[in-house]
């Protein structure tokens, strides 16, 4: 094209600054005699790893960034998801990758790594700022050693990740979003209410069922016992009160306002306007998902490649990572918050004056 | 939950029919002797193709359905986008799946393969149903030894494919409900007129650029060709005439009020009311490159399989496959559009009347 | 070829079955009224799953087949490792696989869930042939809703299920045919003996530079405590008697002498005749780490779908499913095994008696 | 471990030069004004595709090594099929990244597009030196605007590129290994004329069937041809003059001895001294393939990005890069050899006194 003549020319090489990025892999075994084969290929693997960090931080501060507005319009909100989207394809390959670094055996391995101390991928500064991003928070951090995450880290990287910590995460971003959802109560319109009712008469004609065709009182026991039990999960939902005790239980994360907010597009996600709230959602989960997958292979490697050795910090690395992929879920309450879905049938109908106003205009 | 009281209970076993389904699977090598080990596998690759074949068809016939109306609602918009990027995930599980057969080696084939004379995966009935469906024509498929491909199913079939090539396709559905797009010619507002003062503007910059900073006459000469060679790709779109000899050529298939209509929501896709249609889009493009790099990998593997020997029909089966991969392909016109974006800094401003029209009430 | 005409001519659809296969998907929903749009997708990822699961026992009672005789010959073992990586490649798909079930909804599931009562995954009879085959023992299952794991199959599967648990696996199998191995106490070459003087070698030398080099007492004593673990940890396979209380707490399952040959061989790899066993062991390792990470995508799945609601058995399914992630690994002895390797430098160098031994004739 | 203290210790970022690595991605966009978001993704996914390649070389010139000796030991062997192996495993990731490029779509790319005027893919260094040290030569190469491949790469680049053009290939060393296999013409066994009487006998049993059972004149003179058409193309194989002209034609490139060398290890690949000669050629088989398919997937990735846009070099880029994909096969060879293998059940019984030379000694 002819208006690229603006522009001063430039080559592959310069654009990617690959004579520069060529240079970056200093295997150490190298540096103190032999080379070890397979260092390089250990190197290269956490350069990808760290790019590829870079990558999803641009993107998640740029979702930041939209949702650190009052109001978050339409078109950004197709932002969003396709960034989310885009995260969620790298984290995919991330996951691949680890198939291969474990075309390194464990010899392999064991011919450079006592030239790798004190260094650990716990002090990878990106994926710690991911994390603190994406919401995870210091108190929910599975400790180490009894030392703070970021230990070993210099000053500048420090106080990057306190920012982080201290800085509103997507976590709580969404939670907000969600909290000023305005459908929830209209005058003509009570979620909670209604989805209660609804709720209700679904289990009275369970009760009504199970009374009729039980056989026999063991077996009505046990279904009632059933039912109630489905009554008190419900329950705990509609009650602001009730749900604070799963919040100090920590079932739940989001304000009680959010969490009725995000069943409500989950119920009625078919309204034109949930569109991408839903996908949004989804995306989340997915991420989510995707993260914890990632901990758990990068697990089952560092088993694989050290088995139950003490670690160079005295404890064993593959069990702390494994105890971690859960401890570390962010957005675990959008899967938790399935258990209060209902059937579509079950849904209470929205009256016509909202449900105009989950739509377009007609153009 | 209570309420199953009111169905039958049903085991696993019978809800799968996996009794049944696991008794499918006859080693033809197991019938004349002694069973060939690997014979299994080639079995099952197929079958487990034939179960997805059947998934993908069951997405496109709810997604014509839908289409199949004269006016396609939002949320059914995102319906069909849903179970557009299903298809794209069992497509890319299709792709993946070549390596396992791979794991068979040509020697282990030949232990079987005189055996399934006649046989040929071109007898698949649901692959041809999805090409049709999806907006393969006919007389666009790669002759194959001078026979229709319908050859050698049982009538039944035949009728079935018969009728998948006369049904309008998804192909034709889109093309339709892309030409009764209606903001390509409001009164305030012609989409095409202003896209082409857009173009001549930039063209017109890009010139005087040459002009000015042009080294020597060779240069300029080509430059200016350049240039020209530009507006004449831009003005076949502006000029339905133009488009026509487009169309006749191959080049494209859409109408040319479509192809318009397409145009307008790739460069206007960040509007609220594009943000489905966009991806509906996109999902298309996703549907026919994961069609196309199916056919591909599995061209390769049929030569890996076979080498260059002389097919059952006479004609070496890889090449046939390979020239298929291309010529087989329904939505390229949405990767030849591309050539025609404009970048978003001179895309004309739409006005206002315009705009508000593309977006949501504010609730 | 021409000596195709021996065998009757076969059809596409009549050697894969695929018209009674096609039969085989019948929604509850539609039976009981209007058919759930995703019921389909329920099913037909459950029946692949069966399809690929009857491949994976194929591969896996063939192998059984070879490992059940007195010696195993090298173009088995090659026979063996190539099927083994068959298993892999599937069990790639199995994991991806995941991804595809996930484009369902928790609110799609919720419109035909109940109608599947009270059938469940845990009655998948072969999925549970697999782990038994494997080496999953009875004892070692996790307790689920205090049932052996085989309620609710008919009685023809529980026998199927028993004679598997009695039967020797691939564990055992492979557990004897590394007790057979020969070269551990050759009359010229004891390797444990030979293996302890290099671990002390390298750990007296360790001592060494830590008292030379000590920052202070305190540090001494860090350090030195350090090689006092590290020297317990290599004890214990050294003596049969610490050994005993490894495999008395679970931490191993191998007889002594088959996990000193294992370990054998992953420090000679390099030696010809170890190059078969030593991907035969890296094979199981792919294998279980696949099935632990299907484990674990489909307990993350079931988490989505079901969030924490009390299942139909009256304990939360995804619990116990990430539960018996661990739990169920079988090969773990060759994740653990890891922790006694030492690096190549150190090993101690075969005499040539041995060595020649290990190598092929020249031709 | 305590014998660390023997290196100065190193952190994770200084290991890694995480520092200088995340310093390296400069948008054209940001440099020019305003920042195109997705110009990141852009430069990312092209660094991380020159590290593997980095990753790639240093396997592929490590294997070089190996063969550039007069005799490959086992032990070497197994090590060229490892890392082969890992090569394939890099390879799957390089295609699955290209989805993630693809989250870009051409309207963003647009936004910077212009900037990087005359940058292009086809600068990559390593890939060209990947290329050519596999074993593509400079006259099978498309031709590309009548430059050659090397135009536009700064001198000392273009001598890596005209050195590796000149040095023994992969394909090259592997040729002549082949070539210099033992067991083709022992005195006791002649491979090629053994395999012209097995494929002889093969098919006059063929004719004699034909002849017995022809249903009528027309059905025996097809027959009968179909026959001689395959008696042509195995003879081609057996004669050196008939195999010549079948390299000049370009279907094949190895020497006659060589082919005969592939066809024998194919044949007889369950000797156990065939077991990683014959992992080697399936490797190469893989690498052959996945190179293919990241050629196709890159093609149809530039379709959807640009369209049929006039490239900056005046032809269109992904008709180039189709082109390209069959065209720069390197080993083929190995594909098309599949056409001559026969049944296991028609292969000559090796005599003892050869069998014996490929197996082990029995320890």
């Amino acid at each position: 094209m002819s208006q690229t003549k603006n522009y001063p020319p430039v080559s592959y090489s310069d654009y990617l600054k690959t004579g520069k990025l060529l240079e970056l892999q200093s295997p150490r075994s190298l540096e103190f005699g032999k080379e070890a084969h397979e260092e390089l290929l250990f190197i290269i693997v956490h350069q990808t790893y760290e790019l590829w960090f870079r990558q999803i931080l641009h993107e998640i501060n740029s979702i930041l960034g939209i949702f650190n507005q009052s109001v978050v319009r339409e078109e950004e909100m197709i932002t969003v998801v396709s960034r989310l989207s885009r995260i969620v394809e790298i984290q995919r390959l991330l996951v691949d990758q680890v198939s291969v670094l474990e075309t390194m055996t464990p010899l392999d391995f064991l011919e450079f790594r006592d030239m790798l101390y004190p260094a650990s991928g716990f002090q990878s500064v990106q994926w710690r700022l991911i994390e603190n991003k994406l919401g995870l928070r210091p108190k929910s951090r599975l400790k180490y050693n009894a030392q703070p995450y970021h230990a070993h880290v210099n000053p500048e990287e420090q106080k990057l990740l306190l920012e982080s910590e201290n800085a509103p995460s997507l976590f709580d971003q969404v939670d907000a979003w969600l909290s000023r959802m305005p459908f929830l109560g209209a005058k003509d319109f009570n979620f909670a209410s209604e989805y209660a009712t609804a709720v209700k008469d679904m289990l009275d004609a369970d009760e009504a069922n199970v009374r009729r065709f039980a056989k026999g009182d063991e077996d009505l026991q046990r279904n009632l016992k059933s039912i109630e039990d489905t009554r008190a999960v419900f329950s705990s939902l509609l009650s602001e009160e009730k749900y604070k005790t799963l919040v100090e239980a920590g079932t739940f994360r989001l304000q009680h306002r959010s969490i009725q907010a995000a069943l409500f597009i989950l119920l009625y996600r078919d309204q034109p306007i949930f569109g991408l709230p839903f996908q949004l959602l989804t995306r989340l989960q997915d991420v989510d998902e995707l993260m914890t997958t990632w901990r758990y292979r990068h697990a089952l490697m560092v088993h694989r490649m050290l088995g139950t050795k003490i670690g160079t910090g005295g404890s064993s690395g593959h069990q702390y990572l494994k105890a971690a992929t859960d401890q570390h879920r962010v957005f675990g309450d959008f899967f938790n918050l399935t258990t209060f879905l209902i059937p579509r049938s079950r849904l209470p109908k929205l009256p016509d004056s909202v449900s105009k106003r989950l739509g377009f205009h007609s153009p």
